[in-house]
């Protein structure tokens, strides 16, 4: 199949189910199969693994084929609001000031002296609490309760998170356990993403901070007092205790516990799974419970496999 | 004690509080003392524990006797949605489709082109967003949110679920981090059961799949693209990454989490809390961080333990 | 500078932060270098650590000063729901009793029969069963699902928290999967604290039981037919499996999983991201996956490090 002189095309589909008007992406040798049986009218790919056997007349090569199919993606599906509006079901409290092209949606709560950027939406049955600021552009889904909490621009909370709600400061005295006041905020910086059903605490005194440009999956705990620098990424149902701090660009991994107290560099990685009780210097890759360096974690395994099949010798 | 020649009874219980009117189940000898001492009308149990000490004059002998208590229970308490009707303060958009006998709670919002089918109830303050389509008989708790997802036939979702939320598909570029679109379903299939508080995300690109029969406890993610086979168990917290296969009858324990583009075999079993990094063969029991097979893991442990015992030869 | 003869302190603020008219605390070393720099009016320590290097005229010597800032806090921030009063958008069944000083926002459904106690808050759209009873002083977050459930009084439970789904019975029988009759309940005691998104399953059979005084974080669950002693506390993303049986003052780290069935003793204390997988004694510290006592945990972790020191007697 030559290329053709001129291409249409009108969506982004995976190499399976891609048509001859849709754009696809290969970049990963394991789906060799499904590029030489692809439909796609164009796939994106690596110089590289545009070598492997095909059948589409239109390869458009790119250093990094995964973040230029996203660009595209998002060309073709732009992020939008929808109609913009305030549902006469929903109660916004009077002294509350919403932003030009908001869309609010029915049984939504905007508590008092709220203030809303422009074009932001708030799904449906959604709380927001007193005092609470969110930036231009942002968006929250349903179901979800924030309160105090300064929320930047552009940022999005998935369905039923949970932002601004009481730390867990339990505190054994003589007589008994206590629950001390918490006070603080959640700072949440530009274009951060928090997935859905998420937690995020309040701070106790201090305020939780969530840098701008971080990405947190689903289900994730942040406690009271962390500090989450710029540009992380938090997979699914990890979570971080009481006054950690996490520098710029760390990656964790889904399941991931980090303990309270730690300092975790920036650049560092932290497998999936791992239980963190250590600071984790700047660029390291950890893995494990107790988490250890990556290599380390690795060498482990073998050893331990190993001693395994060592049964006489254990026997001596 | 008897047989009685005829016995009317009226509900389930457990051993130590049934009276002569209710059947109980005895299907583990750690609970010989409460058998024992039971009260109960009539009592479920193997022939192997009937000879254990006991003063109920009806003994029903079952080849599973948790399996018949489970169906006599049922019969005492079949499911029921209550009464139909659809809430005046619902909020259901006139293109919607409700089929026969639901039940339509209060704050609820069904969106554009839902279609419903008959005998479906949706609890209080569930958001359905547009386009989705929901089975006959299927039931949805309250403060859930639905979208972009077909639902099947049977199908109960807890309280707080969220599914159909954007997955977490963030690409690292030259310029920061970006989220690629998500623009793919969840396909659930029939007499699925989902918990309260999970989070299943629509597919990035394909659709993210729930196999008929399949059952998943509380707060439990499941991520883009995965694709879960028929009859599946997974206990409460557990998690699967994006795109991993996990085949038919698949038992998952609590608390486990299985890595990304992995393919879990057709009737393996994954011990709780296992972190899962490596596929699993079809019929494989695996356990463990990073897990391996059960036997292994139990051997490692032993291992491990017997190196504390040598601390001569470890100084040597 | 010297100890004023009086003192207006108006506030409580960390050491960094506080002015001359709020209050802090001191009680980690860590922290020597704020102590030193603060301009806090008032510093609650310890007689050791008010040795260290600091400028403050006015330091209160406590035994436990974290408790000592904790009581000193809440008279600051009293608890308060705020205003009494039902809002005209909730839905209270007219065979509901609601106590004196109740404070009910709006999207809040109370079903039949619910009771509540004087004092009480329920946040906006939480969803109340019908039947449920609610001790005085309790507050409820908002988007939170209760059913199934007596609570006590004091109780406070964050938003988006299920209490009383239905708990996860599946039963392998011949013809697949079932999931058997929940018709049990949940008890929760006085002074409990549940955190946000939380399962709290109702009782198969049985009831499942919080004792009080018992203190969850965010993001946890509690299955079917657990029973947790008094004065607990559970980090969060913790998990508790089936009919498990929690002692008085067990202390629960973050991210632990708990199997079914088992038996936790008094005052035992595991330890953050532990898999436990068999009884634990009474008072005994546990950790690793699968738990052992904690001496043990961490000689295990020195032997393995130690194993891959040695790499010539493994080749050997």
């Amino acid at each position: 199949m030559g290329t053709p002189a001129s291409l249409m095309l009108r969506g982004i589909a995976p190499l399976e189910a891609a048509t001859n008007d849709e754009i696809s992406v290969f970049c990963d040798a394991r789906h060799a199969e499904a590029f030489a049986c692809s439909r796609a009218g164009a796939i994106i790919t690596t110089a590289k693994l545009a070598e492997q056997r095909h059948d589409c007349g239109t390869l458009l090569i790119a250093r990094d084929p995964r973040f230029a199919f996203a660009a595209i993606g998002l060309m073709f599906h732009p992020r939008s609001i929808g109609a913009a509006g305030i549902s006469d079901a929903a109660d916004i409290h009077p002294s509350a000031s919403v932003g030009e092209g908001c869309r609010i949606d029915r049984g939504v709560v905007v508590g008092a002296n709220v203030c809303l950027g422009e074009g932001c939406h708030i799904g449906a049955n959604t709380v927001i609490g007193d005092g609470v600021e969110i930036g231009p552009h942002s968006v929250i889904g349903s179901n979800a309760t924030v309160s105090h909490a300064l929320i930047g621009a552009g940022v999005r909370i998935g369905a039923g998170t949970v932002v601004g709600g009481e730390g867990f400061g339990v505190v054994l005295g003589a007589t008994g356990l206590m629950c001390s006041a918490q006070v603080g905020r959640v700072i949440v910086g530009d274009n951060v993403r928090i997935g859905g059903n998420c937690t995020v605490d309040r701070g106790a005194l201090g305020d939780t901070v969530i840098g701008s440009g971080t990405m947190l999956d689903n289900l994730i705990q942040i406690a009271h007092n962390v500090r989450i620098g710029r540009n992380c990424i938090f997979a699914g149902q990890s979570g971080v205790a009481g006054s950690a701090i996490i520098g710029d660009n760390v990656m964790v991994g889904g399941g991931v516990s980090i303990s309270d107290h730690l300092t975790i560099g920036a650049n560092a990685r932290i497998a999936g799974k791992s239980g963190v009780a250590q600071d984790v210097p700047d660029g390291a890759i950890v893995a494990g419970y107790p988490a250890v360096p990556v290599r380390q974690w690795h060498r482990q395994n073998v050893a331990l496999a190993k001693l395994l099949r060592k049964p006489a010798a254990d026997a001596g």
